[in-house]
């Protein structure tokens, strides 16, 4: 697997656009396109929320019930979630309306909504947001940018990631774009993301590689209770890379795996660093757990911590708060042969022995804590699990930003 | 039942003493002592953390293996967890010194720690402490108030609260104190409630009664997964008040329980309303839920989401964030029916109406929630079973407090 540069377009015969129709904000791009030559076939994951905004229960309408999609549009400003059956048939004209500018079905058109929920969409400016989008549309790494952007709510970065592999001497690409402010508040910084490849595969094999994969990034830096209304990963594979097809339990499986697992993490991590008011991305590895799901539920307990997110902010080497959070996570563990390890570029340092401090050096722990990529390493010692979740600091500006979030 | 000023010393037969040892702090109380003339039957509850601390262990075994005790001697500064072995022998040597001061057995004495976690207790100044605390005690409501304020530590005021009922024609009083700065971050601001009644009562009797208000009570400000390393509530029963003894599933049981349970909310409100940074008290009501249990759960979703919090601290009626938090609980309902309703004493206004905006008026709305005091009620229109949850507003100032917590 090779990592290149780019994100939607990457993948042969994808094109994307990303306009200024105005729904909400000012000078802002806020709708974005993402369309196939030839027919995709589409595999996605949902938010497990009970409250499903309209363009999800689309989404699972349309992957229920059919093989392949044409396109993917999406609009920042306005979620469309907590809107009714009012909101469903705006999501629907808002499929319609991509369609009929694209000369495609509805039923081939994938769509999103982030912002404000509880609000309706609004005709105009959208009606004119489609056909700039369908005149717009390049399949140039540019307007995959151009995309990327478009869905920004409170994002500070535009998010991309590129891949490719070889499936037996054949070339596939994959690559992705995705938006939201990363686990700091996933319950209402709504993660959507979109993963475009040219790879032969069935649906059915995408769709087991795509939920694998979101286990293993996006769910880590997000704890499934935290989902929003309107979570979505879309990925769609177009088949122009003419390789033999990707099945399952193969080394071109294995191949295929990376290149996307490879591009989910890159937007996840993103995502973590792009925390709302964030100033530092932070890690967290737990290993030396009984099973997979014990060690990502401690890693999720860390990192969602308020308390371990301000104390990273502050640089404070409080390892009692990891303690603590790993304790209440629900997982059974010896807390009395616990060790807590912290690394940045300026080093890596034991602070926890066996439960207790290890007399680690505060100065040299206020150090590596200052720096703006820091991993946690919890070694449970109770078998041989483990896994990452990714987050950020707790800082003054996400109390600022979501104080007046509407205004 | 009847309200009556006064904590800890409000029963019968109860001492109590709050010093200056200067364990951590300077010019500040960081001792507690509460003392009963005569044995007093011992129920508690403590944290569900796989993580516990040395004096949770403690009070686990007395009330596991005796049926009184005589003293609660408490202190602030150093939480006495994740210290081992010498932290295990470090509390008893605070219970046998406890009861060397008050020449009574150490397996009569309770202990409470809190403040920072890794650090051991202190011999000095703490020997010390322990003289002042016996020299000092009394059984006056000063004194009471004197050992409430020992125990704080981010804390801004002292909380006690006390009540008194009729037994079949005897006055029984229930009182007690509290520290802990609530559920806006439980996971270590260790929660400690100290209630002391003159009620004779069987002890397994007062542990169903205790259990089952603290569910109604500190669990609603505290989730589980968000317990300390000491979150600890102790209940002592001295019998003085010659009482018939209150037997389960009588009027008097009932009587008593009001009574304590009414020293437990109030004791509980007091420690949301002070949590760290907050400027507002919110209460959660969910009503109409299918279980109890689901109401549990759906309103301590909405007290513990950052972005409610967040909302409420900018006055922003941002009722999707609040079925947003109801639709991640785990609990199962239909979004399209639910009412959300905000209260305050500016009036009440309904948000939500069947998962819809009401259409409401943001000034009425934004002038509710700028009120110190607000209450949300969710009708879920599922069932009949319903709960209350306490909490407050995410600010600037929790930041700035756990950004430097130790320092």
């Amino acid at each position: 697997m090779e990592i290149i540069e780019g994100g939607v377009t990457a993948a042969r015969g994808f094109f994307a656009a990303g306009v200024e129709a105005g729904i909400k904000y000012k000078n802002r791009k806020d709708m974005a396109l993402v369309y196939s030559e030839c027919p995709a076939v589409c595999a996605g994951t949902f938010t497990k929320n009970v409250v499903k905004a309209a363009p999800v229960k689309w989404n699972m309408k349309l992957i229920k019930e059919q093989d392949t999609v044409r396109a993917v549009v999406l609009n920042s400003g306005i979620a469309n979630a907590c809107t009714g059956m009012e909101g469903i048939s705006y999501n629907e004209w808002m499929a319609e309306s991509m369609g009929d500018a694209l000369n495609i079905d509805k039923y081939d058109v994938c769509t999103a909504s982030t912002g404000v929920i509880g609000m309706q969409l609004v005709k105009e400016p959208m009606s004119h947001g489609f056909k700039l989008l369908a005149q717009n549309m390049a399949d140039t790494k540019e307007a995959g940018t151009l995309a990327a952007e478009a869905i920004m709510t409170t994002d500070t970065v535009s998010k991309e990631a590129a891949a490719v592999c070889d499936i037996a001497g054949k070339k596939v690409t994959v690559g992705g774009m995705s938006k939201g402010s990363g686990m700091i508040h996933p319950d209402m910084a709504t993660m959507l993301c979109v993963i475009t490849t040219d790879a032969v595969i069935e649906k059915s094999v995408l769709q087991k590689a795509v939920s694998d994969v979101v286990n293993e990034t996006f769910n880590m830096i997000s704890v499934d209770r935290d989902t929003s209304t309107n979570d979505t990963v879309l990925v769609l594979a177009n088949h122009m890379a003419d390789n033999m097809p990707v099945l399952p339990d193969t080394a071109e499986y294995n191949e295929f795996y990376n290149a996307l697992k490879y591009v989910a993490e890159s937007l996840a991590k993103k995502m973590a660093a792009d925390g709302e008011g964030a100033t530092k991305l932070l890690e967290v590895k737990v290993v030396g757990a009984e099973s997979v799901n014990d060690a990502r539920v401690l890693a999720k307990s860390v990192i969602t911590s308020n308390l371990v997110k301000t104390a990273v902010y502050g640089s404070d080497a409080n390892w009692g708060r990891i303690l603590c959070a790993l304790g209440y996570s629900g997982a059974v563990f010896d807390p009395d042969i616990v060790d807590i390890d912290i690394i940045s570029k300026s080093g890596r340092l034991n602070l926890v022995k066996d439960g207790k401090s290890s007399g680690y050096s505060e100065e040299f722990a206020g150090r590596i804590l200052s720096d703006s990529e820091i991993t946690a390493v919890c070694d449970m010692k109770m078998g041989e699990a483990s896994a990452t979740a990714w987050g950020c600091d707790l800082t003054y500006d996400y109390v600022k930003i979501n104080g007046d979030y509407r205004s």
